[in-house]
């Protein structure tokens, strides 16, 4: 597998722009999206499971069938969340004006949102969006670079993977852009990923390996909880790549599943690193559990605990904090098998506290990336998370946001 | 029900005392409490669910039985947890010590300590301060505040409450000191709550009674979290009003779970009040809930959620967060049935925004105390939960702090 530049547009046949058209407040900013494949294209969406759920978000799944699909419009500055009937029909006139300019069905194009909550959607300024987008589209990298930013909210930074990797005797390639800097801020920033790919695929499979790749990349960040009402990923897969169809599983769905997890690794490692206001990524992996939901349990109650995200952030290597979140996650678990390490020294085994020299361990939590490594000591289960740390900044990010 | 003056010894026949013996780093603060019972007590505990529990919490435990009680002994400053069989032996000497001093059993005496995790005891500074402190003992209100102030760790503020209830001629006291300012903080604020009464009462109906009212308060206050390795909240009767002794559930059981109730409550607003960093009160309170659970469910998401709490330290109406955060509680619940209201002011009702004049949102904002108000409109079960704002000065005690 060998990294590629150009994200979205890296995959065969896949045009992309990024226009602003005013619908965040900063001037000139970059706030509309469209991503458009060639030739018809399998695919596959996963969603929030938040019960309130945005306008596009419905009308995204309605769109998920059998069908196959040309590509998606996206916004950002305005989430069409809790909008009722209106916002529905505001969702369903962004695809059709998008499908009027690029001339395939409205039916064809998915519809994503993310902004603030319980506006109405600017709809003209929309539309003339939607009219720049479809004329500004091509297939560079600049092109992608520009779309990674239309869908940035109180993101720094834009987020964009692609790799290729190797079916058969061809090059394959999966790109992808995301955007996401708290996990359960509806105003501010909802969860989106869309990736592309060239491989020939059944959309069946396609969407057992974006399931089984979202559960492992994008559903183990977490930032300030949960999911949102706008949160999506969705994966087109247009077969220009000319392998021989991917039909069952075997080596080449597993080599086109490792392509498409290493793409959303990077992608999730990106949003947990640029977290509202975070300082440093934290991986936590927890080992040695019971069984994975334990594991899973264990990792995000340290993942989403307040104290140990201050705790790194102040570079303190408070591991009573940490026993402390896995004891309190509601898995069965016992402190006397436990082994903790941060950044591989070691700080608690057996029940008691590892006496290590002090500047070993001010030194241990200096680096950008934090790793909390856990063995539960009961069985042969394990999982990572990404998170960051919780900062000043991430305070005032959300309290100084007025709706 | 009338208010009383003087905490713990509000209750006839109890005396306590709070002194210094240099547990805590700070010069002079009080660290060391104990509260003893004149005639032996029905007593009653509960304590935290973590799976990691702090030495005194076990020894606590394994005292709760059949035995009548005499009183406690408590510290704070170390919290005597993931120490080891080393901590377990030191919890039993901090009894057999305060027992030798007070000439009673050591069994007839709980333990706490609230404090740094995976530190030893200073046990010959705890030996010191519980010689000080039998010698303090006193029943007036000077000597209940010097006990609330020794289990205080971030705590600002001193948390006391004291009623009298009526139970058939008889006025019947009831008290209690608490402590906590982050529910999950293992080493900076563990939950303690210490009750005492002169009621009689049966002792199987005083664990009845306490188990009932810490469901409706104390574990219904939420300020980033969940339990730590020490919570506990113990409560003795010594039936000194002697009333006619309660020994079955009636009226006159039902007055004293009011009374216990009212003191209870009032400690949990002081708790969510006083959270680390905190400048807001918020009730969150939800009804037309198809269950308890449900309630209970979508409560606690609000009331956790940082989006939430730093909107409301930034003093903006952000309805989207807590519409979001209901969303995102696991509960079926759907956002056309709902009624949300900040501080009286309704602001979404049936899927949609309500219309509400600017200065009117602003102003709803500013009071010390906010009520969310959220009706699910699914049935008739509802609950109240407490938390705080999250603020910037959270972050700063929670990442400033070293161990």
């Amino acid at each position: 597998m060998k990294k590629l530049n150009g994200g979205v547009t890296a995959a065969r046949g896949f045009k992309c722009a990024g226009v602003s058209c005013g619908i965040k407040s900063a001037r000139n900013a970059l706030d509309l999206g469209l991503i458009v494949s060639d030739a018809p294209a399998a695919a596959a969406c996963t969603f929030t499971t938040n019960r309130v759920q945005a306008a596009p978000i419905i009308v995204s799944r309605q769109r998920l069938g059998r069908r196959r699909m040309r590509g998606l419009v996206v916004n950002a500055g305005n989430a069409n969340a809790c909008t009722g009937k209106r916002g529905l029909r505001d969702a369903e006139r962004m695809a059709e004006a998008a499908g009027a300019e690029l001339g395939v069905p409205p039916e064809t194009l998915f519809v994503a949102s993310t902004g603030i909550i319980g506006h109405r959607m600017p709809m003209d300024r929309v539309a003339c969006g939607i009219r720049k987008a479809a004329r500004a589209l091509g297939a560079s990298a600049d092109h992608n670079t520009a779309l990674a930013e239309a869908i940035m909210t109180t993101d720094l930074v834009r987020k964009s993977a692609s790799v290729e990797c190797r079916i058969g005797n061809r090059g394959v390639r999966i790109g992808g852009v995301a955007k996401g800097s708290g996990m359960i801020a509806p105003n501010m920033a909802t969860m989106l990923a869309f990736l592309t790919t060239d491989c020939a695929i059944q959309a069946g499979l396609l969407r057992k390996a974006l399931r089984e790749v979202v559960r492992r990349t994008f559903n183990r960040v977490t930032v300030d909880g949960d999911c949102s009402t706008n949160d999506m990923a969705a994966c087109l897969a247009n077969g220009l790549a000319e392998n021989r169809p991917v039909q069952t599983t075997g080596k080449a769905y597993d080599a086109f599943v490792d392509g498409l997890l290493a793409v959303c690794t990077e992608l999730s490692r990106a949003i947990a690193r640029d977290g509202e206001g975070a300082t440093k990524l934290i991986t936590v992996r927890v080992t040695g559990a019971s069984s994975e939901k334990t594991a899973h349990l264990v990792a995000r109650s340290i993942a989403e605990s307040p104290l140990v995200k201050t705790a790194i952030f102040g570079g303190d290597p408070n591991w009573g904090r940490i026993i402390c979140a896995a004891g309190n996650s509601g898995a069965d678990v016992a402190p006397d098998r436990m082994t903790l390490k941060l950044n591989s020294v070691c700080l608690f085994r057996g029940g008691s506290p590892r006496s290590v020299a002090g500047d070993r361990l001010t030194k241990c939590m200096q680096p950008k990336e934090i790793a909390i490594e856990l063995d539960l000591g009961q069985g042969r289960a394990e999982t990572t998370m990404w998170t960051c740390d919780l900062t000043g900044d991430y305070i005032r990010i959300n309290a100084e946001y007025h709706t």
